[in-house]
């Protein structure tokens, strides 16, 4: 095996056969796909279960991913490897023991908070930051030990650079891009990012409109310019794609994404009130045949072959090698 | 690996590291260990957590078993391997997707019912017995297709040779003896049992004395000339052992073991009244130390050294290999 996979380290799509078969189309070995936003423990598993049924449906196009080597099976049968990952810490509930059941169900990421406060570590929707909580240093070291990485794409600054410091395992950042790029409340401040990337952790560049400078107008050079910029100060090595694609969703999920069961007002999140909606995809990036719009981008941003081919998905992949398995294995 | 290991395929000890240094005493390799009697999914997991807790706390002496092989391992490494199973389908719910989910997580046998009618068949308690239901029949398929084991111990009879003859893969009744030896309730007839090891399945005979003839007063002459009986009768290469060893219980167990949440009134099961509790085991087999008296017991009974390693655990190992993987892999 000497190609080196893509991947795409954050999905949320409207999942269909149609979705499976563009990831097959455009080359995509591993993809990291959210299973909750604000599910319980019994609910995710519901997802799981959604999950076995594709995968029982669709045997020629995925399976479900658990180690880095499974994105290098996808390779070798041409089908995309599915890895688990929750945006919010609410599968585990209060319950510490959850963390290693859900990393035997295949969870492989866990953001530590979605927007809001959780029981783990503050959102980066809150007016304070309290940073890490003490139930939130017993679940890094828990995720730590069993193989589940801390994922902090949505928290906020103390809670973000308290989670690296305490982890004794690189981190991620599945799915945001810099500050100094595009100042969104859930892009990175560069003190965050150097933090994380010096920690051996990654950061995968968001697609998502309202991540973008200038948003579905951003081109593909303002955005390949931007990964030049962060491989010059934080090391090409720590730089990856997570997407963050919602693809085929209807509005209504993103009102729950912003939602769930917590507000009686609507909170418009990322979104107004007068454009609630998922923002509409650049048009070089629709969908999962588009990443050879990004790849040839990097090319013309600079990057040589290896350097594209290391972003597009060998970086994520050395990161799934060490990440996923039990601490010590 | 020349010799033999030893197997239980059913205990429910008060769990301690007394229990678990008595299983290395004894010499036993692998124990097929109950956790569920009534819990739903969510309190069945929380078993898997205190499990996983003591697996971290007593890593000399037992871990986790998935498969044939890791009873191997557990040769190999002076260890038990412990493999988990259900004695009603409750932790299933309502749901067939669970089933898979359940493998995943480590369970590898599952009684279709308790001693009541449960919702896929019913249990030898009940007046009628009306067979396999029609989530039974899905439950049973979806048990072959990913490799978790029909158990059949609790079950009436019409349910238990129906199960047999739905099944595509063989079955086990892990803890009960012949009707013939002794004509308790929980005991199986001679048709199940002929029914049962013609199609490939295993019986484990139970050393519960409510399963004895002569109860605690049975001797191991007795019940080491019923297995030579029932190995004419049905072949050798189809008995094994499953002790039903309540160690260390409160009397408080049986009572809910046999009562859940379902009755009001008492339930005696197989006590009575005047006599609620576990009762006494024989005293040549007291715990997992005295395995030797029964594989004495077995020589004596004129068995050859080669068939007494098949019944105290070889059988069962053919069993696991064949058993606990995905249906065609």
């Amino acid at each position: 095996m000497t190609q080196t996979p893509r991947i795409d380290c954050l999905q949320y799509a409207n999942w269909s056969e149609k979705v499976f078969r563009q990831m097959r189309q455009g080359g995509v070995h591993g993809v990291h796909v959210t299973i909750a936003y604000h599910e319980n423990f019994r609910e995710m598993v519901l997802n799981i279960e959604q999950w076995n049924r594709w995968f029982e449906q669709y045997p020629d196009l995925i399976f479900m991913g658990r180690t880095g080597d499974d994105v290098r099976l996808a390779q070798q049968t041409n089908r995309t490897a599915i890895f688990f990952g929750f945006q919010n810490p609410s599968p585990i509930e209060d319950d510490f023991g959850l963390i290693e059941i859900c990393h035997t169900l295949g969870a492989r990421f866990m953001q530590l908070t979605y927007n809001n406060q959780s029981l783990l570590a503050t959102g980066c929707y809150e007016d304070d930051d309290t940073g890490v909580t003490r139930f939130g240093k017993q679940a890094i070291a828990e995720m730590n030990r069993v193989g589940l990485v801390i994922d902090m794409s949505h928290s906020a600054e103390r809670s973000t650079l308290e989670a690296i410091d305490l982890s004794a395992r690189p981190i991620a950042i599945t799915h945001a891009n810099p500050h100094w790029w595009h100042a969104a409340l859930r892009n990175k401040s560069d003190e965050v990012l150097k933090a994380l990337t010096r920690s051996g952790g990654m950061l995968g560049f968001s697609l998502y409109p309202h991540h973008l400078k200038d948003g579905t107008s951003c081109n593909v050079e303002s955005f390949c310019t931007m990964i030049a910029e962060a491989a010059e100060r934080y090391g090409v090595e720590h730089l990856g794609l997570g997407s963050d694609l919602c693809q085929d969703q209807p509005d209504s999920i993103v009102t729950w994404m912003r939602n769930g069961r917590w507000s009686r007002a609507t909170d418009f999140g990322e979104g107004t009130a007068s454009a609630p909606g998922f923002p509409q995809q650049p048009d070089w990036f629709r969908d999962n045949r588009d990443f050879g719009n990004i790849s040839d981008g990097l090319v013309q941003a600079g990057f040589s072959p290896e350097e594209v081919a290391a972003i597009m998905g060998g970086n994520w992949l050395c990161f799934y090698d060490e990440a996923f398995t039990a601490q010590g294995t």
